[in-house]
């Protein structure tokens, strides 16, 4: 066995790495941290990073505990009508966020954005660079961006009043009550 | 002077009546508390306490530091249309959210809401029985309530994606931009 100066592939190893993608997420930003500079900055081999987490995207849901993976919430969309990606999009959304495992990420991501800067941070360039994103393009109205967040925003809320304040109406409701209402308003923005 | 076993009128007096009115929103709910009780509690008059903090309302918003007073923002809407009295909500949320004091009050009121159960009970109970009320009487539409809340929500995520994540889109725009945007969606709840 040769040592090259590379961390073998231990729990710690994992743990390291996590620990490293925590720390350049939030100073860089999802955007400008690719794989490779976390694993150069961890002294692991990209292969080995890959093995553990898969893609930078599941690297970062599992570094900050956000259960939304936005690629499974798009996924199989292709093709749909715009009203019926709208629903798929709430109904997978409602789903990720009311398992328990999920609202006590959310608890503990909303916790950290609203005392640490970093991890605001993180959620900001996140939610900008994946979430936005695959919301605006599915609308060419002007300001896109916009409207997207604006989409964005009305599904924040329903987590926040849902699961965190926990407003009655709301917490109560079925996803199919909670899709009815919302899917048309969200349709109502990027038509 | 006689003692008659109240307090006098001081600057304590002030904060001690501020406590006492935390821990009764706090365990009894926004509802069931009432002026005449805190005063009980805290060993002062009435009217003294009215005197201090005027309406419940405004005893409310001083002891958590709720920056939205409901009955200024709906005050003049009387004979308003529905998109009049819809447009002026949200440029008055919008003008009470964005102002400097407000910011910190809504990033301490989150951050406790997140982290006690008693300040996310306070919290719902002044939206359920303000706030709440007030947008569900805008409708005769069957599920009122949850409609109300849904806007609520959309509220509550600009609040958040606009000052506590500062996602660039909703961070940046104007006033104008995000009521131009918004007051049509939530009629799309109401009407």
């Amino acid at each position: 066995m040769t040592r090259t100066g590379r961390r073998p592939g231990t729990p710690d190893t994992r743990d390291a790495i996590l620990a490293v993608a925590r720390r350049r997420f939030a100073t860089r930003g999802y955007d400008a941290t690719s794989l490779r500079s976390i694993a150069a900055d961890a002294r692991v081999d990209p292969a080995l990073l890959i093995h553990y987490f898969g893609t930078k995207e599941d690297l970062f849901t599992e570094a900050t505990g956000l259960p939304i993976r936005v690629s499974e919430l798009l996924a199989g969309m292709g093709g749909a009508s715009l009203p019926e990606t709208i629903e798929a999009l709430v109904r997978g959304y409602l789903l990720l966020v009311d398992s328990d495992q999920s609202r006590n990420a959310i608890l503990a991501l909303v916790r950290s954005a609203v005392s640490h800067e970093q991890a605001a941070a993180m959620l900001r360039e996140f939610l900008t660079a994946e979430l936005l994103t695959s919301i605006a393009a599915l609308t060419s109205l002007s300001n896109a961006p916009l409207r997207a967040s604006l989409v964005a925003a009305q599904l924040v809320g329903i987590a926040m009043l849902r699961h965190v304040v926990r407003v009655g109406p709301v917490a109560r409701a079925t996803p199919d009550e909670i899709v009815a209402l919302v899917a048309p308003v969200i349709e109502r923005y990027l038509i």
